[in-house]
């Protein structure tokens, strides 16, 4: 892990230089320019904003494994939160909540073998948003609003700062391409996310990704799924994950079952379900680094955040 | 714990009761102008955002005892953030970021007797700005401006929602009036600060609190220090945090010697400081639910949530 250190330069001494470097305070500024901007855009389109959890005794089970981080707490097992996905659906169901959105940073103890993607973060910030009686069509073009929404203002209010990270403004878009997992793999291969992202030169939806219990699955085709990805071209990668929900209980439990999902801590969200009581929604959740990443065209996301988050790495502070 | 539930409602009915309450979205609707509109006034102040961590090998030590919290990863162990004062201090080494912002959740993990004070949650969002080479005066009229913009702010923004929910339109305040604690506990016995409030219709400063290793020491009054709190008036208590930073090594040493601080979990920090690397800062951080609550006419704080995060007591999510 500590390889690539220098003889003779101490962890503090790296760390006052990384403190030091001079394209942070740039960078900074344009992922402030990213939340001010969603702020305004969220706030246009009648979004209510909930606080984020970093504590709950369930969260986002991933599809991928991870380093369990939970404490105990008043007789209770609370999990570092990896996404607001439930809290999101739940806080739906209050009658006069339609939209909500979710500013949270969001633990992930991914595995050292992440560690040089240059697109993870073990700590990264997520702005999460789910709307009530809405589906996946509505939600990728609120997405594609959005980012358009927030290259012209960055465009606008930090130009100068624009040109000097990326060589030019940023572009804005028409309808994204969409492609489908299955078929791009046919075509590509296993490697097919990446390859098509470094393929692309604008954003793309990639569809019908197997995972969690709560993407919705299609009834007329068992074995595919309402979720939808960005994908940032040029190589950046993933950039937002989202879907329909599954909202009903017997469907829930099945893909429970099919992936591997502990029933007994989900016994009282389950219980909501079986009650009827879970709205029908669609959302999604997308990284503030990794948006930074992309607009600044940085090879490597830990430097976009000012302390180190690399997966697998210690870090002073 | 359960003392209070009654026979026969289930866990499930109550959150369901909870997240259908009346009050919830316009209490949710204020929380959000708040944090839109600090937004607004740190930018246009120059303030410079960063993302918040949840995960740190330090964090604020605090001055009153809580459960601790931390997991281990990458053979570190990681506390979760109760603040983001150290990592505010040292971000603001970067000799191009003049003042600095930061909206965190915060962990906490209070003792039960905390459960009914109506002002504490075991997890609640901080903001927390923090200043080089600026003093506890500039600091304090910085927060009197914040808290003006805001309110007037929402004011224009959100009239009928003020009205309903605390009856009338939010004042505008002149300068706030300035005590000490050691005159104020002189004058009204060991819970002045809570007495003042109540006897107060405007926020109010308190000076001068023995706390945390990191607050500035008087060096003309040894025993004093240059810290400053925002008291809420009507009873509603403490809602900001703040003072001039040590930034010198002997008397950080002296005063986590006289705070009982470890230094050995300290000893990176304690290595910045010993080559005179911590910047001179002054700020504070105030509690978005806090303000919510005072601004709403809340008793407990526990109703401005989505969630219950009441210290000591158990929440299903």
């Amino acid at each position: 892990m500590q390889s690539e250190v220098l003889e003779g330069v101490s962890a503090v001494d790296r760390m006052l230089d990384r403190l030091s470097r001079p394209l942070l305070p740039g960078v900074l500024r344009i992922q402030q320019g990213i939340v001010r901007a969603t702020h305004e855009f969220m706030f246009k389109k009648g979004l209510t904003q909930v606080m984020p959890l970093m504590l709950s005794p369930i969260t986002d089970p991933l599809n991928h494994g991870v380093v369990d981080a939970s404490i105990a707490y008043a007789d209770t097992r609370w999990s570092l939160t990896k996404s607001m996905i439930f809290h999101k659906q739940l806080a739906l169901m209050h009658p006069e909540l339609e939209s909500i959105y979710i500013m949270s940073p969001n633990v992930r103890l991914e595995f050292a073998d992440r560690a040089e993607t240059g697109r993870h973060l073990f700590e990264f910030t997520q702005i999460d948003f789910e709307f009530k009686n809405k589906d996946r069509f509505f939600v990728m073009e609120f997405m594609e609003d959005l980012v358009n929404f927030v290259f012209a203002r960055l465009n606008a209010e930090l130009p100068e700062l624009l040109l000097e990270l990326r060589g030019e403004l940023l572009p804005l878009y028409e309808k994204w391409p969409v492609y489908r997992t299955e078929k791009l793999e046919a075509a590509l291969g296993p490697d097919y996310e990446m390859l098509q992202s470094k393929l692309s030169d604008t954003p793309f939806w990639l569809l019908n990704h197997k995972r969690e219990f709560y993407d919705k699955e299609d009834q007329l085709k068992p074995g595919t799924y309402f979720n939808y990805d960005l994908v940032w071209p040029l190589g950046f990668g993933e950039g937002l994950s989202g879907a329909e929900r599954e909202n009903e209980y017997k469907q829930i439990l099945k893909r429970m079952t099919e992936t591997g999902t502990n029933k007994e801590i989900f016994k009282d969200y389950l219980e909501v379900a079986k009650q009827g009581k879970l709205p029908r929604t669609a959302g999604a959740g997308f990284g503030v680094e990794r948006m930074t990443r992309f607009i600044c065209k940085i090879n490597d996301i830990d430097d976009v955040t000012v302390f180190p988050r690399k997966p697998g790495h210690a870090s002073i502070f």
